[in-house]
């Protein structure tokens, strides 16, 4: 096992690398050419521009300033000055909520907002620190075993957890004392926190412009009618239904032809702008083109004139198409938007159920236009049940034996494999060096293969499942990551094996022998979660802020691929949090800090780094580049509370399970009720604030 | 092991004593005397009378009518004759519905209902009499064991069970096949009772004629305003947000010690009504009275002025009483009844969230006035909380720990406890033959009265949870009673040993061994079941009609207490479905039906004659004795659902058990999609339908 300076070198090489990100950063931003990629929220918001081209030519590239290169960490300071309130007129209500989980729990006051001092964990690490680690240090345990065996070794982080704490003593009572302040404090911040959230999402909502969404309830399933359209269909029924507040509708149209169309059309029109303009910069040569593919061969023409007429046909063809889509009876899907004239008609419509079979004329606020997932709005009931079922089916199959195409696709992808395929190869294969190498990398390269392309599987498999926003998909995902999460990254590092082989020794474990196992493991894999937090915590954040995929996508973009100032606009990638993916992650952090509070706290402070440094970093990352696709008004919240309790429950039992190991049967006994009043506070918070999100 | 004859021997035991039951019934029935005893619906209704005082004196008490002695079984038809439209009028749905539940599936057609085949469990009798006896009859694993082992015994039943097939034997594709045909036939009975009750239901309230609940909507937990008393601020809180369709409201009072005078002065009433009545058939002699309790003791005093002078003080005490309550606003709960001008404005209100706040305004369609639980209407959302927790803490105690309690009682009472307490009974406990006798069955007389009062154990933590109509009561503390059935009866008839020791044993177990444990106990306990069908079923079913224990407590009353026609009225104890007991008893017939479908078909004819006679029976009841005491349009049936699918599901898991027992591990692999599919027939029914209830 790693000793403390084992840990220490780590730290040193993670820090180094993260303040190597950060200078990167920290010159690359103040350069304006790459002021697009690190400011481009400010010029989608229309209130930045390109840098002015006055001056000297090399100025509009390189900054030569040297004062500013001194302040390179300025904008630390700059992502923490601007208060709550702006920050969510600036960047929405989601994203100023996001970073608080982060923080979780600051004061709803903005002086206290800017020492981060980290709600939850902030005073458990100090607590842990002040009682914990003292009844651990002087434990004695592995003293006591050495004077039996000889050859165990031990190092000073193994002295400072619970390992450290004989089996059956008396001290485990501190243990036990701290697992009860720790829960508690947990749970009076997650209320604090919930409450507080709540109250910002109903002020967000009052405080909104008014938006037709807001008036604007989404019908599916509207049955079909022999004798009338699917339109007048709706129109009667809410006209009979709703006579006080109805006021329209519009029903949703399949025309995905004519939004090829469109986007052709916009294609074309591009070229035009960029030969028009490179036309007036020398007005004395018309510019040309070719007709083949790209422009590429095929015969010669005058390319202003070639594209006008281009978009002058598909004009007609888009009207024609438009036509159709409209008349096309088909083409009319069985969904609706209807509008009512006041929001508590819209809100009685969205609430109530509107048939006696509750698989028609399904009524659910509609999500904000941006947010729709269009193509999930005209699924049958009982084929939305089927994909439901396969999905769960395949979450099952993904998260436990995900393992088993790897491996397959793995030992098919083996040297002779390769050569077979690309024979040409041979010869660089056939290298002693090379052959090494692809045997040593080629299974973990496509391990990563695989671990990047799943958050595209589980959007996907959500997509399947047939939600209609965006919103809903991105949160439904995070669930899926989330236990992915916890089988494979948590529990496949602390039982090794793969979740197929943890599967089965589960089965075929009792109940109560789980907890055991499970919890026997954790105070030794204590410094490997260390190291993980440090890489894919502090370094992982540290690459986040620079940007180096956005950055180098955009200059290539712009070199090769940008014509005209919309394009700039286009290439222009600001991205967005990717819910999905980044809320599991924190989850796994807050997973790691409650299971081992208890056990090794000397993992404490580093989680505590990781929170307060991607709290600065995102922060920034909200002001100056995300533009999020939609804005929910923070609905995630509850998922958020409840994947925490989650946490705390996970950590309970893990707890019992080693005390259990520890031959402290009483000490057990005083534990179990912790779990259920866990779980009841759950219960508590779900009835009092659920229904507001 | 019981062999067929022995079976039989028991069988025609319990036949017969069925039979003694429904005689003496049938005799009974026909004398005038009891007739308030059987037939007390009609007398509750109105359409029947006290048997005509005209003719011989004693054909008032019995019936000499030789004829009718011999048609002593037309009852039966007579039952089976009212059709169902005219039995809901007659008896409300919920009655029509619960007997619905021992046919589970007849046509929604009158000339089918008379033939009473039970859906589900007549053709998979019929199909596994067909196809899995011969399979097993033939299986031939006994006689092989036999060849082995000299001293096996075993019995024809045996032989018909699955034990008789060889493991490993590829005749258990017959019944992995069997399984899943039962399965789908359960579930396609199921699905279309559902459509059909919730057609019921919707039938049922439409027809209705138009009562003020309809219209009103129950608010609960208003909360307190300094300024305005709880009548103001419900009446400005609902003009405020419902002003096109609020009518008025009903504050709750807090009216015990009122509630109290009303029914003492009924009670004087009374008396006075029955001296009234002894003075006009004696007008020459004024009746006296006693001043003390009961009238037995102190001075002597004219009845009839006496109380009529009590029932004036009384009177004005009365209107005191209720000026207090109407102005003290300590009196007035936090809750209200709440009606619209139209059904739809209170749809809207009982459906929508009131206030930001879901602990305050809570509101939810008005119980009708019969059902309503008045004493939890005003419970604060904290306590409500913690109410249910503790509940679910003690259910969980009451369900494992159970036999604890009566274990510590049994030890207290034991001879010497008894002599101790009630030191004069000595001598008589001291004889021998009481001795012996007193502590073989103490024990057993223990547990019998515990499970006497279970129910109303069980109905009181209901109570305590906080439900506000007495429907609600009845549905969840039917769940109790189901858990309790399923661990302590069923599971603790297969596994023998206390809940206490299961539980121990299956927390110490995998959850793959648990099923096995279990399933590899079913087949030997089949004869036992097979008993418990008749005993508990065919004679407690015969029991039920004859209503012994009414028949005694109504004369008892009609000799000692009863006073005036009144009183006659009062001592006449319809009794109605107790929903709580009765439900959860049909739920485990359903289960061991299920469960023993696969494995020992013999059991099926028993439990079809079970629920043949039990409709009968109780279809008798619902026409001439019981009456409901509220009545909720057959909400309970989303319960009976979820209730048999959860009974499906364990006996698909006990087969899978049993068969891993039989090294059949492809056999088991076939099964495993089967509680997938099951589980998901259930999601697909909930949403389907369950909004409808």
């Amino acid at each position: 096992m790693a000793t403390l300076s084992d840990i220490g070198v780590s730290a040193a090489i993670n820090c180094l690398s993260a303040i190597l990100f950060l200078v990167a950063f920290a010159i690359l931003r103040l350069q304006p050419i790459n002021d697009r990629v690190y400011f481009p929220k400010w010029y989608i918001k229309g209130i930045r521009d390109s840098p002015t081209s006055s001056g000297a030519f090399v100025k509009k590239f390189v900054n030569l300033d040297v004062n500013m290169y001194l302040k390179f960490l300025n904008w630390m300071p700059a992502a923490l000055r601007m208060p709550e309130p702006e920050l969510i007129e600036h960047a929405g209500l989601d994203s100023a909520v996001y970073i608080r989980i982060y923080l979780l729990g600051l004061e709803w006051n903005d002086e206290i907002a800017v020492n981060f001092s980290l709600k939850i964990f902030f005073p458990i690490t100090l607590l842990s620190f002040a009682v914990l680690v003292p009844v651990n240090y002087t434990g004695g345990n592995f003293e006591a075993m050495k004077t039996n065996t000889t050859d165990l070794t031990y190092s000073d982080i193994d002295k400072l957890s619970i390992s450290n704490v004989a089996p059956g003593s008396s001290r485990l009572y501190a243990h036990i004392g701290m697992a009860y302040v720790f829960t508690f404090w947990t749970c009076y911040t997650l209320y604090r926190e919930y409450m507080i959230v709540a109250k910002m999402r109903l002020h967000f909502i009052a405080a909104e412009r008014r938006r037709p969404d807001q008036f604007t309830v989404l019908v599916r399933n509207v049955p079909p009618d022999a004798d009338e359209s699917v339109s007048e269909h709706v129109d009667h029924f809410f006209c009979v239904n709703h006579p006080d507040h109805y006021l329209l509708h519009q029903v949703v149209y399949n025309a995905i032809t004519l939004a090829d169309m469109v986007l052709e059309k916009k294609t074309l029109q591009n070229w035009l702008t960029y030969y028009t303009n490179k036309h007036e910069r020398h007005p004395n040569k018309r510019p040309t083109t070719k007709t083949g593919f790209w422009g590429l061969w095929g015969r010669n023409v005058d390319a202003i004139d070639f594209y006008r007429e281009q978009i002058e046909t598909l004009s007609k063809k888009e009207e024609a198409e438009r036509e159709r889509v409209l008349n096309d009876p088909n083409a009319i899907m069985p969904a609706a938007f209807v509008s009512f004239r006041s929001r508590w008609g819209a809100a009685v419509c969205a609430q109530t159920d509107q048939s006696h079979n509750p698989t028609k004329w399904l009524t659910q606020w509609a999500p904000e236009p941006r947010d729709v997932y269009w193509d999930n709005l005209a699924i049958p009931y009982v084929e939305l049940k089927l994909r439901r079922l396969l999905m769960a089916v395949a979450l099952f199959g993904l998260t436990f034996c995900f393992m088993v195409p790897i491996a397959f696709v793995q030992t098919l992808a083996n040297i002779e494999g390769i050569q077979k395929v690309l024979p040409f190869l041979k010869p660089l294969i056939q290298m002693g060096s090379v052959k090494s190498l692809i045997q040593g990398y080629l299974p973990g390269i496509i391990l990563k293969i695989f671990l990047i392309l799943l958050p595209t599987i589980i959007m996907t498999m959500s997509k399947i499942e047939g939600f209609t926003a965006h919103s809903a998909l991105e949160t439904r995902s995070a669930e899926k990551y989330h236990l992915f999460l916890l089988v494979n990254v948590f529990l496949g590092s602390i039982i090794t094996g793969t979740a197929l082989q943890q599967l089965k020794q589960f089965m075929n474990q009792s109940p109560t022998e789980i907890p055991k196992t499970v919890g026997v493991s954790i105070p030794m894999k204590a410094t490997f979660f260390i190291t993980y937090v440090m890489v894919d915590g502090w370094s992982g954040v540290a690459a986040e802020i620079l940007r180096l995929v956005p950055l180098i996508v955009f200059h290539l973009k712009n070199a090769f691929l940008v014509k005209t100032d919309e394009d700039r606009e286009e290439a222009m990638d600001a991205g967005s949090l990717t819910w999905s993916v980044s809320e599991p992650r924190i989850q796994l952090y807050f997973l790691l800090g409650l299971v081992y509070s208890t056990v090794t706290p000397i993992l404490l402070p580093f989680i505590v780094v990781f929170f307060a440094f991607a709290y600065l970093v995102f922060r920034h990352q909200i002001i100056n580049v995300y533009c999020q696709k939609y804005e929910s008004g923070a609905t995630f919240w509850p998922d958020v509370h409840r994947k925490i309790i989650i946490g705390l429950l996970i950590s309970q039992f893990l707890f019992l399970g080693l005390l259990n190991t520890k031959k402290a049967t009483n000490a057990t006994f005083f534990l179990i009720p912790l779990p259920i009043l866990t779980f009841w506070f759950f219960k508590v918070c779900k009835g009092r604030f659920e229904s507001q999100f």
